[in-house]
């Protein structure tokens, strides 16, 4: 199942006067993605999460390396995994590739929390399954 | 002359449902910092590195540390301290404080760029020089 | 033909601590659908217009009503007509209904213009042909 | 004491790849000049407002106009203007300058609101003080 992958476009909104991507564009985008795998794959809506169940996942470490420019217009295909998770943290990583040319690698790790009390809370079991699909094989693993 | 110090503060636009900070616009902050320290400290204006002479200083590596959450209003002190001048790159480091907390750190790569020809290009000397005087001390590089 | 419908989530980056769309974003969200319009219907790509042959439509006058606020993962439709095409100027309506509710309303007026001479420049019939498949049709006209 | 004028610089990332200002981030600047005269002027901070009272002021109507382009480095005074306060409604004008030369005009109509409820509430006498400091005299007023 593993990487769930999102196809996003390059906007002109992205862009700067150098012609290319507005490096903190790239995360912007890698968290529409996230949010789309949540919605779609995971099945557990940011607005049911957020706005009604008062959670979230907010980030903690990132680890970005940025391989070559991406322009206006650019096919971006941002590819997700799960690299493990803790009893309070996700390690997510990206990896986008434009026609197979590898732009950008983004490693995070997330910790669940109350959004209210502001405290880490355990990733529930139902949960922690269905992200558990996403993971890399453990030869990919690092 | 280390740390080179601007103050920002969050706006309404960076704040997300949860109430905190968007992580992103972290970044977006630190890159307007570091905007703002070439053109009142470094004396070398975007204005002028970009749109005259076609320079830019794009980012290649990136590593962040988010210690606790900021949230709307808050004054937020970016120390920008040089890590190390190479031929080509520039290793750019922030921290953001809080009232003596602590909120973010941030550890960047960048490399010198001809614009139009997408290559990398040397630090003139001339720059070299002002960048070095925001290089921390010795004891505190790591 | 016309309107041309685009379906756009309000993202968890759209979203301020009052919990609803920060109105900035309805605008980068109807810049994104016009951008998407132009590709896929229009079929003259920004990566074209822009970057190839250095012309883009610049917005000279603007209002926007806001009926209903929006909110984190509301599917939100996009409806663009053109209003009217002049010698060098566009105007483009939006209208933004969320599962039947009107939430805004956008008028909008564009000039075609030479990007690097920054002055207006006719639209060549061509494109005025293509874009006039997106009029209202009379009685609807305001 | 009107208009109330705050200073802006136009940033790297409010540029697009045509070179100038994207045209959203007037709005964003605009807000943030609204957010700066709140809390130095009109001495209610959004931090009190939105966070701890659960007020805040959603645009309901907007206009625009978009004279002359702006372009990186460019320092942009925002000049805020109260045209009108009603029962719970607050008319807000800006008017955008750059060395002498008009760049955006942009009228606005807010409405006291109540977050959590959704609904408009009547402004304060305490608060409709304040802001009928920075009312335009009667002559200027359109």
């Amino acid at each position: 199942r593993a990487p769930y992958v999102v196809r996003k476009v390059v906007r002109f909104a992205h862009c700067d006067p150098a012609g290319i991507i507005y490096y903190p564009q790239y995360f912007m985008l890698a968290h529409d993605c996230k949010e789309d795998w949540f919605r779609e794959a995971v099945e557990y809506p940011f607005r049911q999460m957020i706005t009604a169940e008062r959670r979230g996942f907010p980030i903690v470490k990132l680890e970005a390396e940025f391989m070559r420019p991406s322009r206006l217009g650019d096919e971006l295909d941002f590819e997700i995994t799960v690299r493990a998770i803790g009893g309070t943290s996700l390690k997510l990583d990206y990896r986008c590739v434009c026609a197979g040319e590898e732009r950008m690698r983004l490693k995070t790790v997330l910790v669940m929390t109350d959004l209210d009390a502001g405290t880490a809370v355990p990733i529930p079991d139902w949960l922690r399954e269905r992200l558990s699909k996403f993971e890399a094989p453990p030869q990919e693993a690092n």
